[in-house]
């Protein structure tokens, strides 16, 4: 049972404002804002290095804590800048031959698509889209069907930035291992609103964000590597802390995921990062994920009923991201009105996910994306918002 | 003229700890504390993205106060996490094929190396080091002996990790522009302690860190690439901010060097890059430079008066990294040692900078480096303090 009270006094901007924008950057609980200021402080009175020093095991933790997170193993984790780094230490350390086919899913989240561009361009690799099912999901029997020896890579994003689709990642997960084809999920906009266990999953490489749904700061992103993976992908780059310089002519790859990381990080987003994953935990996944289906439920069915309105969102039983043009208003404008009247919403751009997007022929749409932390309120509040700006 | 109390005042911690470790991470002046701070209150208040939205101007002026500190323009400036992120963003873009060769200098880093390392099993290009001179400097004659047409790129630490040595960086610039090799310098332990021009050296890439003699955040760095260079390389990852995607089948890379950056960004930490830079600017470069050399002459000067100490700096004109052994004493005990005498110094181990190390037969040395926010009674009393560690 979640204290909602108590979770909004932790996070002190939702008594000002209504903050439906967690698909970009949700807000902070006190406690991830307390963990970062901290640690800035210690390093300003005793300086970088004894400062990490110092809060070595609080640091190890946050392995811990990212690991529990996702039913992995601490040595599964590597830290890292955001989840496009994540992505790119995991899907760059990948080799590809000419002829090797890449799978992916409509709306594929374009960072990775232009990954994906760029090694077909280097190696000859091609990159095959998997279609969508008439619920808009990626087409499991579609991909099944896709499948022969020279599928060298499943990479998809569970939950596309564009909308409320949860693409069903644990179906996908189960022809990976049944084919033994390496199986990389994007999970950036699913950690922190559902329950995310790589074992159910069944993937191999997993990347996500703090900034999103777990309520992390900017800055952080995180990489599961299933260790019977790990230890025979070498990352595309390496430092001294990912591959110790053991002799004059060798190099030593670090056992553990921490062989994507670089030395020198960032400690207070990182301990701010732990700090928000603890805070999720404590909370629970589950009454999270129920409450935040929730809320965007309630959103769904306030705006089905107003007129001009097209719900976007796609797939059976979409998530947190609730997705949505209004007739002859412009996303931004419809997103700058809600600003006006305190509701922080957002868009997104076609070019986010041009492949969906080309196939449906959606312009910018709005986004608006609750949290647990929301209340009913305020949905009703940018339900009504909406509505007004409708019948102008 | 350098306002040694208002520095001082600026920073708090130099009133409790005489702190010589700014080879490791330096204090940061309060400017760069608050700059951060800020940033993290403005996210917890109205988002993450609303805060980078209306930092717009601050954080864009980053690019070029970077670029003022190295004499370049804003655009061929990327911030990314850290140096070896820079580093390597610049050194996987460069291609090697068989019989390529690297050339480097003995003191190179271990990150750099192990990446040459990486490189050279990948492509077959081979590492060549340039030998040091009598001084123990980049010995500039071998290195032009050295030039042939298989050499694809010169890449060289300026002021090594491990010491007081400041290799020729200007020197090797003429070489490599005369030859057209490209060159990238490493920069980390130069950038706040000396005049970094990039035009003066001649250098085509550049990579520095935020935490160090710049006083900035851990978890920042920067690179940077000379325009003429910039658009022929490719980096080795991308996203869709360094190649925004145009069309279903394409990217097109940004021309500036923000192509070296991915989308998402600790923006607190960009921030309080910025301020540090913006200080270190203030208070100019050439005075910074001039009592760097001071307080690290003194301090030389002191140790070579004391039994059993013996300095390990190479080179004609040692900065402000002074390292040295002390008899019966292991680095890491004598560091302790100062710790608990208020005195935050540090060590540098022999694998960071193998080669050279071999080649001196070098334990772990201590590493004091002061900056110009030290004074000399700090100095002296490090002196004092070995000295009756040296007199047990």
């Amino acid at each position: 049972m979640i204290d909602i009270d108590q979770i909004r006094s932790d996070t002190p901007a939702a008594s000002r404002l209504a903050y439906l924008h967690n698909a970009g950057a949700a807000l902070m609980p006190t406690s991830v804002v307390a963990a970062m200021k901290q640690h800035i402080d210690l390093e300003s009175e005793i300086g970088g290095y004894a400062a990490a020093d110092r809060e070595t095991d609080r640091l190890e933790a946050v392995y811990g804590s990212v690991a529990r997170l996702l039913n992995a193993a601490p040595d599964e984790i590597a830290l890292v800048e955001n989840a496009t780094v994540a992505w790119q230490m995991a899907f760059y350390a990948l080799p590809f031959r000419k002829g090797d086919r890449i799978l992916t899913a409509e709306a594929e989240y374009a960072a990775n698509y232009v990954a994906f561009l760029q090694v077909s361009k280097r190696t000859g690799a091609t990159i095959d889209v998997v279609p969508s099912d008439a619920s808009g999901e990626l087409d499991v029997d579609a991909l099944e069907r896709m499948i022969d020896e020279r599928v060298k890579l499943i990479a998809i994003t569970w939950v596309p930035t564009n909308g409320g689709l949860v693409n069903p990642a644990a179906a996908v997960g189960k022809i990976a291992r049944a084919r033994g084809i390496p199986y990389l999920l994007d999970a950036c906009q699913a950690v922190g609103q559902m329950t995310v266990d790589v074992e159910a999953i069944g993937c191999d490489m997993l990347s996500a964000t703090g900034r999103k749904f777990l309520r992390g700061p900017r800055g952080t992103g995180f990489l599961y590597v299933r260790r019977a993976l790990l230890q025979r992908l070498e990352p595309p780059m390496i430092d001294h802390f990912a591959a110790p310089w053991v002799s004059r002519d060798e190099y030593r790859l670090r056992d553990d995921a921490r062989r994507f990381e670089t030395w020198e990080n960032n400690y207070a987003a990182r301990l701010g990062l732990g700090a928000a994953v603890d805070y999720a935990l404590e909370i629970g996944i589950a009454p999270i994920e129920q409450r935040c289906r929730m809320l965007a439920g309630r959103l769904r069915n306030g705006l089905a009923a107003l007129p001009g309105i097209t719900i976007r969102d796609l797939g059976r039983a979409p998530g947190a991201i609730v997705s949505f043009t209004l007739d002859g208003h412009e996303a931004d404008a419809v997103v700058a009105s809600a600003a006006a009247a305190g509701i922080t919403i957002g868009a997104s751009d076609p070019s986010s996910t041009r492949i969906d997007a080309e196939l449906r022929a959606l312009p910018h749409v709005v986004r608006a994306s609750p949290h647990y932390y929301n209340t009913e309120a305020e949905i009703d509040r940018l339900i009504a918002h909406l509505a007004d700006l409708a019948a102008r």
